[in-house]
């Protein structure tokens, strides 16, 4: 997929607790790499609506479910994270993903995504509040309201619909999920990994 | 779960390709870390049938099973061990699990174990067929025929559906499955986790 290898791409959703665990780590881990961290925000509804499920898997089988809310508090601890569950799970991301959108390629993508992880998973915030959209764009970009309406436009959707097709069409039924080249890599237990992977493209 | 905190329960199903990455090392690690091993052989085909599952979910999800069988190469290469993608997947492993429950608390189950993972994941055989599961007890057991034959005792079949019960009960969804004490842990990403867990319960 990338043209550069040493590169890595990084597919999440606002609304996945391993996609957090692996956002609260992943730009560290990449700069001290020397790699280009491509951030590719995306949806899990519609991916998991074509695996058959009409919600998050975790929610559809309580088993998995209390399993992931146990190892995540494992999880986050041995990343040193302040983890909360949050209260809603999982949260509506429509809006705050596609700001995210408009923020792909600028330098005010990480601080967002970060801002907005912390929101959903540590201080048990809605998300899909816009309030709390344009309070997480709060000092990153000169009119954060305005933002927030070009968020809105149909080609903002649209790109995000075409994201979210490109997901499915590289074979993403997970996040998060990272690529290096053609390499797929899932879950946040695999992030050491495809930057191993990616360290190694960059040397050839 | 255990009575002994310094004790670790293995969880696996003979059909499961990440149990087999935990089988080749679990017996190792476990030693050097001083904990007992308790083998609990089980089957996941009930399992994911009380989740809605006709089949495996890397069956039931193509874009989960292509991932999942790139993602075996790239461990079982970090683990060094020669794995080869089983021609059929997955293997009926009922006769092979009864006889594991007639060893759970023997020493040949160790290398019955070892030897039944290998037929299926390394050697790619029938781990269905009689004559590979005898032959996997191949100088381990004083009458390998025999113990096969008693495997089929109506006590036993019982004490594999009481084991699949117990799997259910705990909370189990898939392979390989950890306990320390309460303490589940899912997945061969989860081992190390695990024995740290039991090395420090050990301690107190």
């Amino acid at each position: 997929m990338a043209s550069n290898p040493a590169c890595i791409e990084f597919w999440f959703d606002f609304g996945s607790p391993y996609s957090y665990l692996s956002m609260m780590r992943i730009d560290a881990l990449t700069a001290a790499a020397g790699l280009t961290l491509i951030y590719r925000p995306f949806l899990l509804g519609p991916i998991f609506k074509a695996l058959g499920y009409d919600t998050s898997p975790f929610v559809a089988h309580p088993e998995k479910g209390r399993y992931m809310w146990r190892d995540m508090q494992r999880q986050s601890e041995k990343q040193g994270l302040p983890f909360h569950k949050p209260s809603l799970f999982p949260r509506n991301a429509l809006l705050a993903t596609r700001v995210a959108m408009l923020g792909e390629n600028t330098p005010w993508i990480r601080n967002y995504c970060r801002a907005i992880m912390r929101q959903n998973f540590e201080a048990d915030q809605d998300i899909s509040l816009r309030s709390n959209v344009v309070s997480a764009l709060h000092g990153l970009v000169p009119d954060a309201d305005a933002l927030v309406v070009a968020a809105g436009d149909e080609s903002n959707k649209q790109r995000l619909r075409q994201q979210v097709a490109i997901a499915q069409h590289l074979g993403i039924f997970g996040a998060p999920t990272f690529f290096v080249g053609d390499e797929m890599y899932w879950g946040n237990d695999r992030l050491d990994d495809a930057i191993a992977q990616a360290k190694q493209a960059g040397r050839l």
